[in-house]
């Protein structure tokens, strides 16, 4: 049998990629958690460029870079498309994946834990690059079609972490009203049976979330 | 015949990695330049999320991002293939040209054109990510192996407008002595013939940077 290792943080939407991947193509794997102030030898010595998780180990090679590793995962088994077979299609769902990684998830995050101008330059940046992807989910169940591919897998920060640290932070950014579209897709999407067994404990993420409120109070 | 035409500007490595996929494959195509001052209403509308090019259009359907266009072009024609076939390194060489758009090329840019502290710190960090590349390269006459694929085209800035450009601004980051195995790469790669003649010509480059220099007084 092949040797799958995955070393992540359990916190970490970029670590549930991958797991959400090997999941939904059925394969069993290892997992490793590694502690992010101090990271394991082996964890360096697989990923000696970013020194980051999560990197996958398929016997003995390592591959990093959650994207990478989301194609890696679909070409390497055989199980459920992570991305279309139609070329045209492949070609929208990797550009969409790397939208969501340059164009939602930093100015998202930085409009959460930011303050004053650089908190309202960050919220602009993150409603006009949602509303893109507002319009790209339009009457559709998931971003892959009827079924999960690569853009909702990359999405999974935009359904369950951002909605969470939202209300934490008291940000209304991504509300109902503004983005239907969206907020429909992140409850199907942290609702499908996989995703739901998946993602981290609501509550532990709140405990981190308001730890780092409480470790920055000139942002309150 | 298929219709497919290419969106560019002649002094773009971004545009000019779209061509040389274009051309691997011997595909023909309409190319047809852009005035990045004063963009094309067909631009805007094959590109609206990022306004920019490069953009393929193929049968009327548009790709924008040259990374994400270099892989549609291998997967929607026959010819020699632009990433290898086996998933660990196909996974390879996206993991590297992801990393020369992330961590090289905005590095070596900076380095180039900014002054003082800021450039001293792109210098530096260019320096590291460039270490990690002639690595890669070791031993192989390209990081495709005996043929150019997907990381040789995403380095085409590495290769051929980075050296014209250090030339003229005055540093001296990535030279033979410190990069021996890039600069034999950035040799063999500018002289492939197909390559070398689609790259843009040098003297046309010296110009234009020539000009950005006489603009910036300040880092003279």
């Amino acid at each position: 049998m092949a040797e799958v290792k995955v070393f992540g943080a359990w916190g970490s939407p970029f670590s549930k990629r991958v797991e959400m991947g090997l999941k939904l193509k059925g394969v069993e794997y290892e997992y490793i958690e590694e502690d992010l102030k101090n990271k394991s030898t082996l964890l360096l010595k697989y990923n000696p460029v970013h020194k980051k998780i999560p990197v996958l180990v398929h016997n003995g090679k390592p591959i990093s870079e959650s994207l990478v590793i989301l194609e890696y995962i679909d070409e390497a088994w055989e199980g459920p498309n992570i991305l279309p077979k139609d070329p045209y299609e492949r070609a929208k769902a990797r550009f969409w994946a790397k939208f969501i990684d340059e164009k939602c998830v930093p100015p998202m995050w930085k409009a959460c834990w930011s303050i004053g101008e650089e908190r309202e330059k960050a919220k602009e940046e993150a409603s006009e690059a949602l509303k893109f992807l507002e319009n790209e989910i339009n009457g559709q169940k998931f971003f892959g079609g009827d079924t999960i591919g690569l853009v909702d897998i990359a999405a999974n920060f935009i359904g369950y972490w951002f909605p969470i640290t939202e209300e934490i932070v008291g940000l209304e950014l991504m509300t109902q009203d503004k983005y239907p579209n969206l907020s429909k897709w992140a409850y199907e999407y942290c609702n499908c049976s996989f995703v739901k067994e998946n993602l981290p404990p609501n509550d532990k993420l709140v405990e981190i979330f308001k730890g780092i409120i409480q470790a920055q109070p000139a942002s309150n």
